[in-house]
């Protein structure tokens, strides 16, 4: 399998896709792709612009995306779909959707055959084997909170380890422990902002210039940086 | 009905409970009143730890509380209720534990006839229609995102302004914007820590020196304070 899982779209001050554009750039490869884009995440914005603001920053990488909203048969495209690219937004929205139509499994089996998926903040939590790891606002209720089940272990995005101040509410970290405890078998990546996870058949790295923090029951959490094998999520 | 919906448990740098102190105590009288009380929403510690940390403040005010894990029948247990207490935590575990339990309906039956019921933080938001303004991660998975329906509007509890410095995810505006784009019918109260909702028969009223924040779709989100009336979310 070949998987890109991106922490955020936007780092603050930046532009939109501007952090992981070569990274991008490179899992896609020389050759132009037309992949297929899943905009479901949006809730506030259309598809229409969803698909445009993508495609703005994939021409300056000589690839380019269509919405599957365009599409009449929605699985047909999956199964021809040379790459899948799956926006974030709001997670929950994304899941329902996906499920309504008939798209987790297809997306499974395709990228599991080999083709290459992308994606970013929900479009990334989606590839574990549930959402249960979103820091978004459960505005949709999805027909259950299984995922695509591409990797064994849960990410967290856009992780950080501060809150704001003054502010009484948990801490991610604290979140996290809380999944963990109820969770006992299964890791967590919380993946900070401006980087990714990629995975290339067995062999899964952190890319990007800050750590990932991982967590299991009964461990401390480890901070792993871009230079350590995270393979052993994998088993 | 007799409400009692409180932000949150503690103010940074305040005791556990303190800012609401008074505030409960008034709610529930000079008659000393053994309330029922809920733990399920603890996941990293015991229920006979929540039970002992929420009766070292109510002792203070002349009240006392009993965990809904002491009794062999809950649901008689709520059904015998003086007052019920529902503490915060993960909500998600919290509304699990009630569906699992059978205990949604004893407790909606029981408020409506006028038992006192008092929550912070998850504790408030089940009050409401869904859970679906939570900002808890979704570590369980629930039978249905139904909750206990006492009032027609939605509360999000740690309601803040801000996000983290230099981080790129949702504000909490944003996300609640989510929520009313695919929730049009539904108000949403962001509800600031160190405030409350009271509700008394048909008259709803905000405790606290901060503002609360009402967003609504198709309408300029309102700022209202505690010289305010709310009674219209309960049309």
């Amino acid at each position: 399998m070949r998987l890109l899982l991106i922490s955020n779209s936007t780092n603050p001050g930046e532009g939109y896709l501007e952090h992981p554009k070569e990274t991008i750039r490179e899992f896609l490869g020389e050759k132009t792709k037309n992949a297929v884009f899943i905009p479901y995440a949006a809730v506030t914005f259309s598809f229409d612009e969803y698909e445009a603001r993508v495609n703005a920053r994939f021409a300056q990488i000589g690839h380019r995306v269509t919405g599957i909203h365009r599409f009449i048969n929605p699985v047909e495209a999956i199964e021809n779909a040379e790459a899948i690219v799956v926006g974030g937004g709001n997670t929950w929205q994304l899941v329902k959707m996906l499920q309504e139509r008939k798209l987790m499994k297809a997306i499974r089996k395709k990228v599991r055959q080999g083709t290459p998926y992308i994606g970013w903040s929900a479009g990334s939590n989606i590839a574990c084997p549930t959402l249960r790891t979103t820091n978004d606002m459960p505005i949709a209720e999805p027909l259950k909170f299984k995922t695509l089940n591409l990797v064994p272990f849960q990410i967290n995005p856009h992780y950080l380890d501060e809150n704001p101040a003054n502010h009484g509410g948990e801490t991610r970290e604290v979140r996290i422990n809380e999944f963990i405890e109820v969770n006992r078998d299964l890791y967590v990546v919380g993946l900070r902002e401006g980087t990714s996870l990629l995975l290339e058949e067995d062999e899964l790295v952190l890319i990007g210039n800050r750590k990932a923090r991982v967590f299991h029951y009964g461990e401390d959490p480890r901070e792993l940086s871009n230079e350590d094998d995270f393979s052993f999520l994998l088993r």
